[in-house]
């Protein structure tokens, strides 16, 4: 995220932590560098259109902890990113609830073009009414009809996308001064209940022309499109059970759309605390939670909930509220685990460090004893990791864990050229039978 | 532009142009590490948000030519640009008419950021009809209409990047856990004709706040605008009188509005062509215009003008039209400069090579007396160099021109490390006495 902090509200007070530096191109070359080198697949980049201010009615605890706030556009990072590294994919979020798909979707593409294949977009409906405000909507759109809007959006970027310019339109042919053919150029022309949009697209087909499609929706109404549209989608809970559960419904979502229920590859959040022995990662650890800000990590859980855990008595007991935030991370605690005796206090200290994911501390064999077991238990695809402090978290991931994953076969070295290829597998473009297809000429 | 070609329609067919690789990463940093070397203060990037279907009624020719179609998202290839260089400005085109000022005035800030306060907003009120189609609204805002809508969106900008965030807000205080003191981050409580904005801004302040405001609407309505907020200025006509008249009108409209004469930097647009020697640069000029096409220059006239010069005798007089359009480009060619007898054919081969400014023909010795006596003749302060074939008439520039014109003394090397102190003058930031003083706090 274009920020400090991210997850770990607070972690920015560690001396090791750079992450105050997120203004500056160099933190953000330099974390791409480092992951090219350890082999990840794709840097993701999440987003917020507002500030955290469910916590006490007020903004002022995510303000002054730093709580994902200050941030930047984080959309503006990646060609940087991408000038200096060649095949690590860059994954970012963009809402579909206050920009037009015309301008969206030539942004894709553009970054599309300058990454050569790279890029994959995390579509998600805006959860802060804080975003709402600043836009100048009274209101947040109500949940499920954000959802509808959403597909009809994803629909006309896919419309632009894969519709408007046929393959072989652009053809620089200098002899007859032909940069492309026109009748190989078509129009869009859409006319919904939230968008019309008549023209051609503006850019020339990219290399993966649709970006890869994330979703991290978990309500019924966000499954449902996921089903059909995403190619990997983001969860995150504090135990395996709690995962698998989502898990068990993405899947289910895609063989109701007619997919294989391996057809999306299901990413969970962690985040690793790593040493030499499990002795020296606990000690890091506690040197984390000891920077770590509670009170962050509230003002975080208000705004991802909804609900305000203020002036709460730390010992009283969690209970599961219904509405509609509620039912993506507030779930994640209370009712995909209903065992699991989570109080305000233990909630609170949970998310100070890896906000919503679990931490796995220890020696590169016991986290990869881990990932392996959340692999199985939680049938995930792979991990989002999230970080402590960056880039320390992702250094010893870099260089204490991925050798031992190596060795262990668990980190695939995928050709092809595109995040598509290198993430999902199949070819750089969407195939044919896929949702876009309807689209294609 | 992010497009081949720009202003020289057919040019890409040139063997030495390189412009179809707009798309690659590489052609953007090799073209920034250029500029820097040869002294440039800045790029600029032009944009449009459709495409032009005025000349024949269709948007063929243009598609055919290459005539800003297609086209990425200028915005993008910044980033990247600034982490090959470490002076170079960067000026980018971001419309008004379609986005809201939440996420434009967030995504200058993080370009600001980015580059450590290299950046400035050419503000425009977009002049296409298609545009307005893609973005799904039937017809076009009304001329004077825009610019009503282009001040309140200035304010609403300004009024984030000066009015939110107290200098000393952000403090990074380690022991007390403070990342921001909340006492001196501020909503924004707008309510306009246009739009309604409230809360903090999301960013922390950037090097220049406000970003370098560029301007170049010559119509009445625009000029009383940047009269009152822009810094620099761009006009272009065929002619240093045509040119004057318009830069009279520009430090005009900044005394109108109590600032000096030479508050407004303006620069007209032009194109060299250079050799060694005037033989050597007559015949690279004839070999450009031997590539250019003509079609397409009429393409690109009928959507800066509103009028279609297709199927008129190549004889024919041109003559003035009065309506919105025309108040901006033709004007230049036959209200401003009464006397010139522009035929449609004339003004379409004019076009085809450097599009609505002039091309200066010669040795180094010859182009840098010519720019000498725009300079004097047109008032000008400085000039935006458009290209026959790029890169290489930037390298002409920078190996043959800028020696010549660094011995005249004519290159500045001005102190101060943002946009604004380098060209425009001043401090990093603009003065309390500006426009944007009645936001600050």
């Amino acid at each position: 995220m274009g920020c400090a902090g991210h997850q770990s509200a607070g972690l920015w007070t560690h001396p090791g932590d750079r992450s105050t530096s997120y203004t500056d191109l160099s933190y953000w070359t330099d974390l791409a560098r480092l992951l090219e080198r350890g082999g990840f697949d794709a840097l993701f980049l999440a987003d917020v259109l507002g500030v955290y201010d469910v916590h006490g009615g007020s903004r002022d605890t995510a303000v002054r902890a730093g709580a994902q706030v200050p941030l930047i556009d984080p959309m503006l990072t990646i060609p940087a990113m991408a000038a200096v590294t060649e095949r690590l994919g860059f994954a970012v979020t963009s809402s579909v609830t206050y920009e037009h798909p015309w301008a969206t979707a030539r942004r894709f593409t553009t970054l599309d073009h300058l990454t050569n294949g790279r890029v994959g977009w995390n579509v998600v409906t805006s959860y802060l009414a804080s975003a709402a405000r600043g836009y100048g909507m009274g209101e947040q759109v109500p949940h499920d009809r954000r959802y509808d809007l959403a597909e009809e959006y994803v629909e006309v970027c896919a419309a632009l996308w894969e519709g408007s310019w046929e393959d072989g339109a652009v053809v620089h042919d200098s002899a007859s001064a032909t940069f492309t053919d026109p009748s190989k150029v078509h129009d869009v022309d859409h006319d919904g209940e939230f968008f019309s949009v008549h023209g051609p697209f503006l850019c020339e087909p990219s290399p993966q022309r649709t970006p890869v499609v994330f979703q991290a929706g978990a309500s019924a109404r966000g499954l449902e499109l996921g089903g059909r549209i995403a190619e990997v989608v983001f969860v995150s809970g504090p135990t395996t059970a709690a995962v698998r559960t989502m898990v068990d419904g993405v899947r289910a979502a895609a063989q109701a759309a007619g997919r294989d229920r391996g057809d999306i590859k299901v990413l969970t959040m962690l985040t690793p605390v790593l040493a030499d022995t499990d002795d020296a990662a606990w000690a890091k650890h506690a040197d984390y939670v000891a920077h770590s800000s509670r009170e962050g990590a509230m003002a975080l859980f208000g705004g991802w909930t909804g609900v305000d855990l203020s002036g709460l008595d730390p010992d009283a007991p969690l209970e599961h509220v219904e509405n509609d935030a509620t039912r993506t991370a507030l779930a994640a605690f209370t009712t995909a685990d209903p065992h699991a005796a989570w109080t305000v206090g233990s909630v609170a200290e949970f998310v100070a460090v890896g906000g919503r994911g679990p931490v796995l501390v220890g020696s590169p064999t016991t986290v990869a004893d881990e990932l392996e077991r959340w692999c199985e238990e939680a049938d995930v695809d792979g991990f989002n990791l999230a970080y402590a402090t960056s880039p320390g978290t992702f250094t010893d991931v870099v260089d204490l864990l991925v050798p031992e994953l190596r060795a262990r076969g668990r980190i695939l070295e995928p050709e092809g050229a595109t995040l598509r290829e290198r993430l999902v597998g199949g070819t750089a473009r969407l195939s044919n039978s896929s949702w876009v297809g309807k689209h294609r000429k």
